[in-house]
């Protein structure tokens, strides 16, 4: 039986739950200033963006297989379109655009039209290494990774750091048999 | 001049950017899992929730005053139903009502008939003590000392806790000329 097609990101955003999108960015921004407060470092507060976005992606790959109608995607590149088309206007309701493919069709980049993480965000000098937006790049390793591929996702451009556009790298470092690295809350 | 009167919550909810609610739900869960690890104590992650929502709180009203054409309320019985009956559905997408007025209408309970916050949330035995979610309770706070309302808001029932319905207590200590506590992000 052929599968059920992917619906659109747009029709399926229009017909879910959601919220306010600057009440959530200023949650997101509450997150990042109490990691700043308590763990000082900002390469440490980039990890724990990035480990935070991994246990939201593991949870987050459900919903977007259950909502999206969209099953196993015949390989990397058509997964990296479904990521950019279906899930960030699924899940953030933009847009993003898939370039920079290389030869062997295991890396690309994936830059965000638009970033609702960052409405209102200003960078203080003291905080020029952060990578404010790190959840991001989590959720996706998280994600992917619940549906067998090891990924390596890291920032190529970031507005708040001077660059034209947000740009994220995600690299495939191998198709793994199912895992299924569940972190319960215990 | 009469004001213009204020937009239903539904109306605005429906034209207002929006990111998805499990998203959002998923986002708010990796924070207090992080304010657990990083404080142990459960009566420190109520603390820094409720602070966190201040923080939200003093920001947030704006975009409720922006969007939502309501000017000065004539009474605290009035702030208390446009929380719960535009703030709640323009931010959360949720209804709540008003019940429970004290005799000289200061003291109130706003009812939420659903919570975004808490799908998919159980507690752990090791947080009982845990008001999952005080963000809440401190949004509510910090946007009413913007509105020169100095209140005390507290949860009087919360279904993590074993209640039949999320009931908070709002209660106006004094009414206090302009005051602009901003906490800028430095």
């Amino acid at each position: 039986m052929a599968p059920v097609g992917p619906r659109s990101g747009d029709a399926i955003f229009s017909s879910i739950d959601r919220v306010n999108a600057e009440l959530f960015t200023l949650t997101y921004g509450a997150i990042v200033r109490q990691l700043l407060t308590d763990l000082e470092e900002v390469e440490e507060v980039n990890k724990q963006l990035d480990q935070m976005g991994y246990n939201i992606g593991i949870r987050l790959i459900d919903e977007f297989l259950a909502k999206s109608g969209v099953s196993r995607c015949v390989d990397f590149k058509e997964t990296a379109e479904m990521i950019a088309k279906v899930g960030f206007k699924m899940f953030l309701g933009v847009t993003a655009s898939v370039t920079s493919w290389d030869s062997d069709g295991t890396c690309c980049s994936i830059i965000l039209e638009d970033n609702p993480l960052v409405d209102f965000v200003e960078l203080p000098d003291t905080c020029q290494g952060l990578y404010y937006c790190n959840v991001l790049s989590g959720v996706i390793r998280g994600a992917l990774e619940m549906v067998s591929m090891k990924t390596e996702v890291t920032w190529t451009r970031d507005v708040l750091r001077g660059d034209d556009a947000y740009e994220l790298q995600v690299k495939l470092l191998k198709q793994v048999a199912e895992e299924y690295p569940y972190k319960d809350d215990e």
